[in-house]
């Protein structure tokens, strides 16, 4: 199906059938998604934490205002962006890219450099403004990917972001946490969503044009 | 194509063909997946803005760090988001769910109030920290539908919002710009992109589990 129609389909599911696992292909093709999200500068400043085990799913409840999908759904993605710029994630990255590409390291130094400029005098807070910004790409294109394989999903904003990077040790990583997206099949007959019209603004008032 | 394979394809154009018009049916289907984007309550805190005015796409090119492709490009979108979050606009959102969904007005009023509880007595700074990632789901969103439509695009942070907020009179209707995305067909002679290895992050650095 074409991606607008996989849109249409989709809706963020609220409850979930906690017997139906998604199968690790499908996984992986929504987290290869995520992967091959744009991101500022190729840095790509997030990553993606797939949770299965129950414990920890049990333990994110109270985290996330008490919202049980993120226990009974398949598989937990959390989505984790860098705390801050630092030369050698840049750096880091820049080499990467290079090697692959069979290019001298430091072809994009002036580049780099320009960015280390930006960023290092920048207070980690707005480092982080900018890296979490990032996470949302990828997390829309996970979405959109869930939905081409029929998975159901939950886009989440609601969770403490300081407790869950407690329970997941993400600070020592110089990882934060920025979205939940649980994956599963929906429990149809106890999702009190899943029959109301998707609704959106239409389209007169989303789009303004200088013609 | 399936949604990864289009993923692949696509790369972030830096030279456009500047005699090549994009299709209004393949713009109005980009500008559709943005529209069917998740956000955060359904409250949907970004627009997109559409310039094809040759005379406007010229200006903004010294306002996005003299890059011709926002002029040579065919259409040039601007994502932009809410400036603020307000009464008005959370429960005028919720006015047109509830209407659209034959439900009587003030259904969902505990969560709108809880909306405004949060967000209204936050700095208007921390509303549009939130407002502006909500538009960079929108636009993976839109990315993605050009690929699957073969249509060519620039993710690009690169620019001066302040400027540009000014040129297009966007902080006078509360909106703010965010991120610009080019569209259009690439001149692949001069693209020195076009033919590098597309590179991200090997899967084993960019994922973690806990099972």
């Amino acid at each position: 199906m074409a991606l607008l129609d996989n849109l249409k389909w989709r809706y963020a599911t609220k409850k979930y059938d906690p017997t139906k696992k998604v199968a690790q292909d499908d996984v992986d093709k929504i987290i290869e998604a995520a992967r091959l999200a744009p991101t500022s500068s190729g840095l790509q400043q997030f990553k993606v934490i797939v949770i299965t085990n129950q414990d920890i799913k049990d333990k994110i409840i109270p985290i996330a205002m008490d919202q049980q999908i993120v226990a009974d759904c398949s598989h937990l993605l959390v989505f984790v962006a860098w705390d801050k710029y630092t030369a050698e994630r840049i750096d880091g990255q820049y080499d990467y890219i290079t090697d692959e590409r069979g290019l001298p390291r430091g072809r994009f130094g002036s580049y780099t450099d320009r960015l280390k400029r930006k960023y290092l005098n920048q207070p980690e807070k707005e480092n982080f403004i900018h890296t979490a910004r990032q996470a949302y790409i990828g997390f829309g294109l996970a979405i959109a990917q869930a939905a081409e394989l029929k998975v159901d999903c939950t886009p989440m904003e609601g969770f403490s972001t300081e407790a869950l990077d407690e329970l997941l040790d993400l600070r020592s990583k110089g990882l934060r946490s920025v979205l939940l997206l649980p994956l599963g099949y929906r429990d149809a007959e106890n999702d009190w969503l899943v029959n109301m019209k998707k609704v959106r603004k239409p389209k007169e008032d989303f789009v303004i044009k200088f013609e």
